[in-house]
């Protein structure tokens, strides 16, 4: 299935980070910590997060998580989610890692996989048709998977009053979700970090920062 | 590449028509009286339109036509595209079909290879893609290509006062357009009709109609 430009990978200089995992895990304050510490070390680094990170791939997270409509069917909240990752690859973040920049996102396609594979039960075959439709065979650097109990995760996100689309899910669901985080990070060791997040803030994010600092580390040896 | 039911085709009694054909070609005006032609006959009927049809689809197709973004990636067009055929095909079109109603649609997938394929010069093979991800081998019962050269339907067009995005294009991107559409007609006479829509209106509508005709009668002593 050839493409126009392969997607560029090897001249690239910044790395691409991505953190995962069910609501209420804390993705959004180790996000801000990971590019500060990135800054820190003299990285530039930004955050972002999906589905989203451009101005249309806003308007498409609206819709997506709008409750507005009539419930999508599965196949075509796979092809919005898709939509914004396109233009979030093409036009954000491969721009500034091509320029040197470090992009930490929050969420990427594992979350595809985890959701709407799954969440909704789509075949994680179908979902890998799109996956490589979209990106040919780039993958993020390094992903963070935050793991804790679902009901643990899910008494944050109410605490913090949220309640989109998504939430509205049951228990089941997101224990499908969890599961499938679980087993992609297990079967790819150098690829993926599952970070216990039950415990106290602290040693989440240093738990956290070590891995990043393992990616940097190993860059400057390379 | 297995999906949950596939698309359900040999009981449905309803069929679908689309019209196909580049701005000012007069698809709007043919569709209604297509509509109002099989009720006649007693064929119940109704008319839709692509990127549209459905209350998500309209809003994703105000993505699609606004001016209000930075100009989307090829991609991101095509898979917002096929996001919103997704639920135009399985929330509006195959359960009508499956009732009974016939169904006319102003554009479907033959637009996506004319103005994504011919027109921004995507691969074929990729379009082919994404339309086999949702629609399996279901393909419309007729086409219908009105076929104008691009200065007279662009003038028709210019006179209605319109000018979304897709009608800044340049010529040459009108003329791939009309290219492909005839291109595709003439590769599968069955399926398809290419009509000349540059006479007058009533003749043009008397070839509309005759293929509607057919199509009905084919029905009947089938």
């Amino acid at each position: 299935m050839a493409h126009d430009p392969p997607i560029p990978a090897p001249a690239t200089r910044g790395r691409f980070i991505c953190l995962e995992g069910i609501e209420g895990v804390g993705k959004t304050s180790h996000l801000e910590a990971i590019v500060d510490h990135l800054q820190a070390r003299g990285i530039p680094a930004v955050g972002t997060r999906e589905p989203g990170g451009t101005a249309l791939g806003e308007a498409v997270r609206g819709l997506l998580l709008s409750r507005d409509y009539p419930p999508m069917h599965p196949d075509t909240e796979l092809l919005l989610m898709f939509a914004a990752r396109a233009e979030h690859l093409r036009h954000h973040i491969l721009p500034r890692l091509e320029a040197g920049t470090w992009v930490v996102s929050d969420r990427f396609t594992d979350a595809t996989y985890a959701y709407q594979g799954g969440g909704r039960e789509i075949p994680a075959s179908r979902i890998a048709v799109l996956e490589e439709w979209v990106q040919g065979t780039w993958r993020p650097d390094l992903t963070l998977v935050l793991d804790t109990p679902v009901e643990t995760g899910l008494a944050r996100a109410r605490r913090r009053g949220e309640g989109d689309r998504f939430e509205q899910e049951t228990l089941a669901f997101f224990e499908r979700v969890r599961g499938v985080y679980r087993d992609r990070a297990r079967s790819d060791p150098a690829r993926y970090a599952l970070i216990d997040a039950t415990g106290p803030l602290q040693a989440v994010r240093r738990a956290v920062l070590e891995r990043v600092d393992a990616l940097c580390d190993g860059e400057a040896s390379a």
